[in-house]
């Protein structure tokens, strides 16, 4: 029972990758990525930490303009932060051989999300079965189990050495000479996934 | 990490306990009763078959009352499965000793069901973490998940012998003269967890 996916190598996508394990997945890493920076990469360093098989999936760079163009539509990035997830989820369902899709969206998170007919509607269309591990789980349960499987480290940073969407749609955005704080919230923190805490999980 | 899980002996609630074991939490199971009937005890035995710990937690019997007042006044059961539901979560929460609470609730239910705002109303209420493990995870998941594991029976038949908070509101019901099936829809197959398919997991 192989199941693709969708990585960032953040806490949450993490998480969500150990569960569908411990469910008896077996779990191949996926993170998207635009070409246009290769953030991947912190992505690959953690999956290979945490002993996973992980892959590159390019997707189209029209979907992160798209995506731009929301954002500055918008003067918040909820909308292309969904968007592009839902383009990356409906890339990777297409897929022949793919028959399960996951991702590490929760409870308690405003986008990504698909709400039930969304998530019916991905499978339908793709023949897959969406799983999301951490859906009925809250930011409690969330933390006390990553406080218990992962080094963590926490530091002060505006760069975000992360593979999720935010990094690319940032760029582009300076590109376009448009400073991506009038968009995003700054963030004092950022947080990594560094590796197990303990072997034995 | 001791979680205590609402526990009818079906398929979703097994599921369910058995995705909290793999993620590492004690799981103490639980099933509610108005006292009204013995139909716990079928929980109890699959408890018993799958090596959990298992409790009783009797509920008021007011609460089967207003629960089988809203059922007649509806004309369908819906209500009064969510009333009953959530009346057992708040049982559950309000002991002492709970810091976690779980259920077997999933994706493609409609009832019981808790939103957002009453997930997070009863984790402040009583300060617990509640957990739906299956809230993620589509029939197809569902399906193959509970296949894999569990040895189910299917039968034709009308009483079910089910530990569900139905069986003792259709109980309520003949008691006041009222045929259940004026209100439940007709069910011709029933399904039972009768143990492991698997010892190995």
């Amino acid at each position: 029972m192989r199941v693709y996916h969708l990585y960032s190598g953040g806490k949450d996508s993490s998480l969500a990758a150990w569960i569908l394990t411990r469910m008896g997945y077996e779990v191949k890493l996926v993170t998207a990525t635009f070409g246009t920076f290769d953030n991947w990469k912190y992505a690959r360093e953690t999956a290979r930490k945490l002993g996973f098989e992980h892959e590159v999936m390019k997707l189209p760079r029209e979907i992160l303009e798209r995506a731009t163009e929301m954002a500055v539509e918008d003067g918040r990035p909820g909308r292309a932060i969904q968007f592009i997830h839902e383009k990356a989820l409906e890339a990777l369902a297409s897929r022949p051989e793919v028959e399960r899709v996951s991702d590490g969206t929760r409870r308690d998170d405003r986008v990504p999300y698909l709400d039930l007919p969304k998530a019916r509607s991905l499978e339908d269309r793709f023949n897959v079965a969406y799983i999301r591990p951490l859906l009925g789980l809250g930011y409690r349960t969330i933390n006390e189990l990553v406080e218990s499987l992962f080094e963590v480290e926490i530091r002060e940073s505006e760069e975000l050495e992360k593979s999720d969407y935010e990094v690319e749609l940032r760029q582009l955005l300076r590109e376009r000479g448009i400073d991506p704080l009038s968009i995003f919230p700054k963030r004092h923190y950022q947080s990594r996934v560094m590796g197990w805490r303990e072997r034995a999980r």
